[in-house]
């Protein structure tokens, strides 16, 4: 049986970033999108794993086109995605032959480095469950019904990342339930089946690219790291 | 009386950046350092504002000779923070003279842009208090005492930002009070105090630099709204 495969979502065909194209396919580094840049993290970081890539349907041939360009093909299967992150991740399963685990990826964080994938790995084997989160910097405060706000306590925040890596038999199972909104990300759809979350330490680089800002961010720290070792940051 | 004084704390004298200097200190653009960035976008934004930098003791040589360099004497003052952004801030307070509103920035927010300041200012205004906040764009769980996390509704989290603008009455007599370790930033004292806190839109660009690799994002950012617009973003 294979140990691991790896389900990432770019189901969103949302062109926010206002470039006429899905944010996926835009380019990051090299001639290379951000969706081939984070396939390729997890083909390297994790050989001869099953990757399963869900986009929308209206975007299957530019994705196959692009894969014939860069020398992808036969490395991933596609399926399309649905109305919801939800949907996406559950068409993503079908897709998927038995496993040991299996991590769910947002297509738009294509900066996860192999360590990250590795430590997540780690955790999911000993735990069942991996979840990358970050301490954030900002302060936060809550807002309430009528507007008001109150301070929260940095401190306990944790700002959820992926790749959320969970047994497979577990992810599976909490699938099986029905969509409800609040279903934000694997760790939420787990948790609503009963299945407990195990937190591991998430990655500062490791963003999702939302807007022409981050994209500006994710070129700087792709191609940036060897500059700020220049300098000897 | 003189309308809006700026206290731009930059108190901090940390090197977690690894470059030896303090952080502030580092260049952002045209052999602008971050702090010079952040003094002039307030001198620019809202002119004959009196400006107070707070520093390091250690740290004030290093400043007067850039000052001196980069033509910025006799556009603000200098004076020594303490041992916390709250003992920083009531150093800066001291430093200032009658005015009717306070804004207090973080050094490391160079980023920040005029139309974020005035927005601040026409909220503190109206509302006699004004913090920038923004959305996340990440999901977020909270961790309790035993290392168990569950999810936490992100709709109604704001990340907390500066310039905070104060009606400088309530400012200073926010900060007629003990320190408190929950006081990580202006809008915490000054609720301690009894005041209400107003709320306005933050700005996704106005990053904190706290980690090398926030000062390439940074420096993205500084440089990357031409390209971005060259490309159609």
């Amino acid at each position: 049986m294979n140990k691991i495969s790896v389900i990432i979502v770019a189901g969103g065909s949302g062109t926010r970033m206002g470039a006429g194209i899905p944010k996926q396919f835009l380019p990051l580094t090299d001639g290379a999108t951000i969706l081939e840049t984070t396939l390729r993290r997890f083909l390297t970081a994790l050989p001869g794993c099953r990757a399963v890539v869900v986009l929308p349907a209206a975007e299957t041939v530019r994705w196959q086109k692009l894969c014939r360009e860069r020398g992808l093909c036969g490395t991933h299967t596609v399926c399309t995605g649905g109305a919801t992150r939800f949907e996406s991740v559950r068409n993503g399963l079908t897709a998927l032959d038995a496993c040991d685990y299996i991590a769910v990826h947002d297509g738009v964080r294509p900066l996860v480095s192999e360590t990250l994938i590795h430590t997540c790995l780690r955790t999911a084997e000993r735990y069942g469950t991996a979840v990358p989160a970050l301490r954030p910097v900002d302060s936060f405060r809550t807002v309430g019904p009528d507007g008001t706000s109150r301070p929260t306590d940095r401190d306990a925040l944790r700002a959820v990342q992926t790749p959320q890596i969970f047994r497979a038999d577990l992810l599976r199972r909490a699938y099986e339930t029905e969509y409800r909104p609040e279903f934000t990300d694997d760790a939420s759809v787990a948790e609503a089946a009963g299945i407990r979350v195990t937190l591991c330490e998430g990655e500062r680089k490791n963003i999702k690219i939302t807007s022409p800002d981050d994209l500006l961010v994710a070129r700087a720290l792709a191609g940036g790291t060897c500059a700020a070792k220049r300098e000897g940051l």
